[in-house]
């Protein structure tokens, strides 16, 4: 139910924030709409997530290589590319309240509503057939939801259009003639609805005169396409090859929201992979299938992802698909694989003067190529590993713990190494501290002395180190130490000499990367 | 001499270009001033560089931890840094040419000038007097010499009064009476010298009433000050400890020149470290010489670097010293290292209302901790590396090549498998391919099989790939292949299953942190 998924995912946030995973950003002064911090272990984990996808995506692929193209682009990349034009929300403002909304947001709520009265007809009806209410006949035949979906049906069609179309005065009626109120002041005294642009501008140089607007990049693929030639020539690269990167893009959105699910400042791993014109939809499957497979080996549950197929394609794409993941609000998209035809390299074609194409020696031709992207966002990615993490437990001793079933390659630490007695006197400390310094070069490690060892394991449940070793009385006799699985809580006992290649099994890139 | 430096700088430049580690930001739009991308080898070159420095600074250090702040912050930040009110440069218009320019560059431009009449009286006087000449007698003798050594230390002054005391209008006179010229009309017809601020402003929200101006972070240090509660707190952390951060930061330069070394949109490697009031001396003396040792375990040359000790201090410091590096265009800043004091926790206090301090559990009382802060420029990093490695040299058969002498563990890649032949029906390439994918967990790996063996060899010197593995016939029958070596170009044979071990050696990060 939405109360539960709400709630799950307040829980997550408020984890997250009491572990050091993610604060709100600015936070002493009370933060920044929508924006967030990774803390001490988020930014770990962060890294992680992008160094398996840079391993996996480019250093383990012949023809992938990758770029990090700056945030400032000139201009004119962004007429190119359609953001000037057409990167647009609909806006409208209420004349009394002052208050802006989004108008398809306000059109989208009104039907909400509507749904809510077939949901309640459907209720209602449940409880009085009980077992014999059979709900799609029910759906197919009541008079009221009939009328209630037909109302809807029409109302989705026409602000389709609306959009489409970019027919916003007939949005605004739509708005006037459903009735809708603002929210806060109940007056339903419209401006025109007006499109606004999603791209965060500034301002770049310092003589007035010539100072030039740029934007903030809404999107990190630009950055590939205006170097798609100097890539392909330097690298002596060959269709099909594929250019990757992660960055920064930055989006106005007027209703940030979830958490870090849908944020204004936020991370790309993107990858457009250059084919044969004719080639692009066997790639497109192929991409499809590789990305779900790199999503299922970090074993955050199969059943958690599906694919959404998009049936109304943007203006550049003849084939695209989301990979949606179960989320704590639901099924959401979290990466999506786009067949971009040729349309971004013939664009900056146009605009640049500058001509985009590879000659194809086998068939001594050169031709602009189509692009199959895959488009990860990183913070969903997050998002999605932090969330399946996420667990509440009853022990068999009826204790109760909450323990970040993370991945082990991508924890923050892999490893805590912990003295039994934290007295110098004891000679355990120095002992964990030796075992420490070495397994620093292979591992991301804490030591931890403080408090009993089950209050230190607890701490290293909550923020997911799978492996905890400690170094007791027995540790001075035989060089042994005791290795403690987070998941299981099993614990053996192992020579020091066997430590590092017991945890490189589970914790190194290497054990992910060759589940692909 | 300066122009060839500037030669150099050029030709560095030309090869980054070329060998795809450096494009000029949106090239095929005629370029974005003073930005660059990096392309598919200076992406791998610099991730490891961010890698040696994370795992060096926070991942072997048990008490520092890392974040990653979003670049957008509350705009209050700014108001308690200062950057608000004194981030600026003082700029001056020339009525006659419009033309705008930084007033301190004007004068720094004319006192270029008349140290090169000192110059050329000591040329002159060293050709006449030859072996005889002494140059320090000279400089504290000659009548011309001191007439403009005491010019040019008169007007340090007041130019440095002026900054220091915002007094413009001298600014503006000490232009006046210099009689200095606008570069490009030769008018003398100045406007007042004027502050502009140095920050890259945009509008965040779609409310046109409700939208606030906020700033690009011209710093990634604010990031982490004004989380120090939240990492303290949650990572448990005891003074003294340090928070690092790696991120992008943005000034609105005038003047953005010397290729990457000053761009509008950069990448810095910043540390705070927190310390007791009336430690900080001690441990800025610390960090300084952990800094060094970090710069010179990359064997870079011990002699390219100095320290610069700032004699005129910020006023938020006590202390200050440059790590300056020798780049083509001579002895530059590289790091900073900076005693910053209780400055910005204490405004940030100021301007929020919450407490930033620390309570001392052994003293039993709460204080504002000190700050000790290294703070690198990644993109001046990069060039360090890429300019101390490039290499024009005649090999003992009279054949030329440039070869980027560059840190093993830095190059983009590791290693490049190359089959003697490329025929399929050799066995070469697949076994060569078999080679490879096993390495390719542990190294970033070419392959490449095109052209003649020495040809490709050439090609992996430019772009600094320290070895090269050559599978030839004798490989099918022994199992065994080439090891060549970049700089000395000695070839060793080695089974294949000692090849792994062999280039760990040199080009793990362990080989590199090793050394500190």
């Amino acid at each position: 139910m939405a109360q539960n998924e709400d709630n799950l995912l307040k829980k997550i946030a408020s984890h997250a924030k009491e572990y050091g995973f993610i604060f709100p950003s600015s936070e002493i002064y009370d933060g920044l709409g929508a924006a967030y911090d990774y803390g001490q272990n988020g930014v770990e984990l962060k890294n992680s997530i992008k160094q398996y996808w840079w391993k996996a995506m480019v250093q383990m692929h012949e023809n992938i290589v990758g770029i990090d193209a700056s945030i400032f682009m000139h201009p004119t990349t962004w007429k190119a590319s359609g953001h000037v034009d057409a990167f647009n929300d609909p806006m409208i403002d209420n004349k009394d309240s002052k208050k802006r909304y989004r108008a398809d947001v306000l059109i989208e709520e009104y039907i909400a509503k509507v749904e809510a009265k077939i949901q309640k007809e459907v209720t209602k009806a449940e409880k009085r057939f009980g077992d014999a209410f059979d709900k799609e006949q029910f759906l197919a035949t009541n008079p009221n939801v009939l009328r209630n979906q037909s109302k809807i049906d029409s109302i989705n069609e026409r602000l389709g259009n609306g959009l489409e179309n970019g027919d916003l005065a007939d949005i605004k009626a739509l708005i006037e003639e459903l009735g809708i109120a603002d929210p806060v002041s109940g007056s339903k005294n419209w401006t025109d609805v007006r499109q606004f642009n999603l791209m965060f501008s500034t301002e770049m140089g310092s003589v007035a005169e010539d100072a030039n607007k740029i934007y903030l990049r809404p999107e990190t693929a630009q950055g590939i396409f205006v170097n798609f030639l100097n890539v392909q020539k330097t690298g002596r690269m060959k269709i099909p090859f594929g250019i990757a990167q992660i960055g920064k893009a930055f989006r106005n959105e007027i209703i940030a929201r979830q958490f870090i699910f849908r944020m204004r400042e936020f991370e790309q791993m993107e990858m457009q992979y250059f084919v044969k014109p004719g080639e692009e939809i066997e790639w497109y499957q192929t991409w499809k299938a590789k990305r779900i497979a790199w999503h299922k080996s970090l074993g955050l549950g199969e059943d958690n992802y599906r694919f959404h197929d998009h049936l109304n394609l943007a203006h550049y794409a003849n084939a695209a698909a989301d990979i949606q993941f179960n989320f704590p609000m639901g099924f959401k998209e979290l990466e999506g694989i786009h067949s971009r035809t040729d349309f971004d390299l013939k664009a900056h074609e146009e605009h640049s003067g500058k001509k985009l194409q590879f000659f194809d020696t086998v068939e001594n031709k050169a031709y602009v190529p189509y692009v199959v992207e895959t488009s990860l966002g990183l913070d969903r990615m997050f998002l999605a590993v932090l969330s399946s993490a996420y667990t509440e437990e009853t022990l068999e001793d009826g204790s109760e713990r909450t323990v970040l079933k993370l991945p082990a390659p991508l924890a923050p630490y892999h490893v805590a190494v912990l003295p039994l007695l934290k007295k110098v006197e004891s000679g355990l400390p120095a002992k964990a501290r030796e075992i420490l310094t070495e397994l620093q070069f292979d591992f991301n490690c804490q030591y931890d002395e403080k408090d009993a060892i089950g209050k230190r394991y607890r701490r290293q449940d909550a923020i997911g180190t799978p492996y905890c070793i400690t170094v007791d009385h027995q540790t001075l006799e035989d060089n042994t130490v005791t290795i403690r699985d987070r998941d299981d809580l099993s614990q053996i006992r192992v020579s020091i000499d066997e430590v590092k290649g017991k945890l490189k099994e589970t914790t190194s890139m290497e054990s992910l990367l060759r589940k692909l």
